[in-house]
């Protein structure tokens, strides 16, 4: 077997688009993934699973019905199933998204926004 | 719901033990631990579960049967389920661990390196 490390930075310096994560890492079956927010994102959940999100590389919000919660790099926040929010970032923000394999990034809104499944870097 | 953010820095100054890992978040069934590694560990293996490492801060190695790997900040590794390792660091390393709830730092080894398990911080 060949062990080797996952670098988060070369791994986001293999793609450039916003609000498509990517798939560098799977854990029994949960995937993690990098992705680029910038922007607003739309209104979702996800109704069978939690969803976390670490911020590796600048500053975003998540909104909830009942509030806020602005994320810096080095601040993580699970947002729990069935809750809605919304993520936003002014200018790109990095993250690393863990949840399970399959997960769709738009949960039950759908629409433009929602990334192709299953790419990995 | 009250929505706060984690913050990893804030919540490593909380302890200052080796290899005692802290839960800090629960996804699902898994939970997010930090952990500061220096010194040694012992060859152990996780029957049911893979287990992930990524390094927060300083440089670590996990010696596999067959090869070993040497981690730094930003990057993270995947040890799957029942492949035997050996972590350690030369000098102090603050890792942030993902794994199932209940999974015992020391897996089918245990002996004096084991740790409380369930300890929140």
């Amino acid at each position: 077997m060949e062990h080797q490390p996952i670098n988060l930075e070369d791994k986001l310096n293999k793609f450039t688009e916003y609000w498509s994560p990517k798939i560098i890492a799977k854990m029994n079956n949960y995937h993690f993934k990098l992705s680029k927010f910038k922007g607003e994102f739309v209104w979702h959940n996800h109704t069978t699973t939690d969803e976390t999100f670490l911020v590796l590389d600048g500053a975003m919000t998540i909104e909830f019905r009942d509030g806020k919660v602005e994320l810096h790099e080095g601040e993580m926040i699970i947002v729990p199933k069935g809750v809605e929010h919304k993520p936003s970032a002014l200018n790109e923000c990095k993250v690393l998204l863990i949840e399970p394999a399959g997960t769709i990034n738009t949960g039950n809104a759908g629409g433009e926004l929602t990334a192709k499944d299953n790419v990995w870097i």
